[in-house]
């Protein structure tokens, strides 16, 4: 099973202790990685097919401290597709003069949708051929990009279409939101005032967060297993999709 | 002035010693700087709206071999559009189940082109905008992905259309080739057996190519103004419409 990190914030924020954490879970998924870092409408986009215990640019995310308001993270165990740089998440299309980043954990079994607008995949993998779909099915039911609440909606209309093909644990961004879909397993937390030291869950090393953080910030994190030890994670629901917005949860 | 640089070879081929040449010359072009490679339809992509002189990301593709067959990289002197991250080139879009990277060096003034298709600009450059609409017209012209030869007259055909607007120095790749457009300073060099060693234009820095080269190996190098000092680096005539395949020039 991949593991998906997901972080929405409503200050720049870095990730560089949450994904050291997910990087350490590579001995297993040791078929690529990515990350996709939101800066205002811009996006850094990193992927590698080897795994992120041995990529330089593992390395990279983790010691240069790239500050973003929405990050969706990846580590891969191939299931579908070969393993090679095109089968990496997160995946990236533009969609109404915004990026759209997506990143999936999961299956889906004899899934072959009609696409027949201009998203098509690069790669092997029913996950992009699911994030393709999604996008056709955005642009068609809007024309110009919505408000988050009506993408919410459309969106909450398509997930249960993809989950019907199997596991479909899912997270989506473009900038402004961040979505995420639970089929089996996906957690998120709020981590707000007062912050304070945090352990990660499969390894001796803790951060304390007070130093470099304001009473005001907000920070939504979003991930396969819970990645820390003594913070209140909460499961997703089969079938739930929750929608992030500036650390907040809004629905 | 912005900076191009594009590689086409018929082996993945590494850039440190090139990319070298250009971050060198980015104390003039302060404004960030982009790369990407591909390997296979895959692709790797690394923008940062700092100088390549200071950039970590800088450092990592000047100490790292990435290997392929076709990269494009730029260095950002801002003419239009804000220092940012979605402004930074080279640009990244997906069509007919293909990356397709650009970069252009140049302005274009007063162009407003009616967009009517899936591609609209994520910044507010000039460059992006030019971008945008080729995708479109070549979506327009074919249904699906057409022989390079075909892609070649249909690109024929839009250069002009641009050019009229200013000044349109460009860099195109979806992987398979390397179309290079010359508007007013652009440079190729076919480097082949016998390689040897070659010393950078601008500073005291040389490499000997021909311990990690074969026969066989065939590169063709693009730039701005040439890299270096001893090699017979051509001239684009203005207008002219070059395509790169496996590192010999095609047309």
């Amino acid at each position: 099973m991949c593991q998906l990190l997901g972080m929405n914030a409503n200050v720049p924020t870095d990730v560089m202790f949450s994904f050291t954490g997910l990087a350490n879970r590579a001995d297993e998924h040791k078929d690529g990685f990515g990350i996709a870092f939101f800066e205002g409408r811009g996006l850094r986009h990193f992927v590698d097919h080897h795994s992120a215990r041995v990529s330089p640019l593992a390395e990279l995310v983790q010691r240069y401290p790239i500050r973003s308001d929405n990050v969706i993270a990846h580590i891969r165990k191939a299931t579908q597709g070969q393993v090679s740089l095109e089968n990496t998440h997160p995946f990236v299309r533009e969609l109404w003069g915004r990026y759209w980043v997506f990143a999936h954990n999961g299956n889906l079994k004899d899934f072959q949708p009609r696409l027949h607008a201009a998203f098509r995949p690069v790669g092997q993998t029913d996950s992009e051929l699911a994030f393709c779909w999604l996008m056709q099915e955005l642009a068609k039911a809007h024309c110009t990009v919505p408000s988050i609440a009506e993408l919410s909606l459309t969106l909450a209309e398509l997930m249960p279409q993809l989950n019907v093909y199997g596991t479909f644990n899912m997270l989506l961004s473009n900038g402004q939101a961040l979505w995420a879909h639970g089929s089996t397993h996906l957690h998120y937390l709020l981590r707000r005032h007062p912050f304070g030291r945090v352990h990660l869950q499969d390894e001796d090393l803790s951060v304390d967060f007070a130093p470099q953080t304001t009473e005001q910030d907000r920070v939504a994190m979003i991930a396969t297993q819970p990645l820390t030890r003594d913070e209140p994670w909460v499961a997703f629901q089969p079938g739930e999709l929750k929608v992030f917005v500036g650390g907040e949860l809004l629905t």
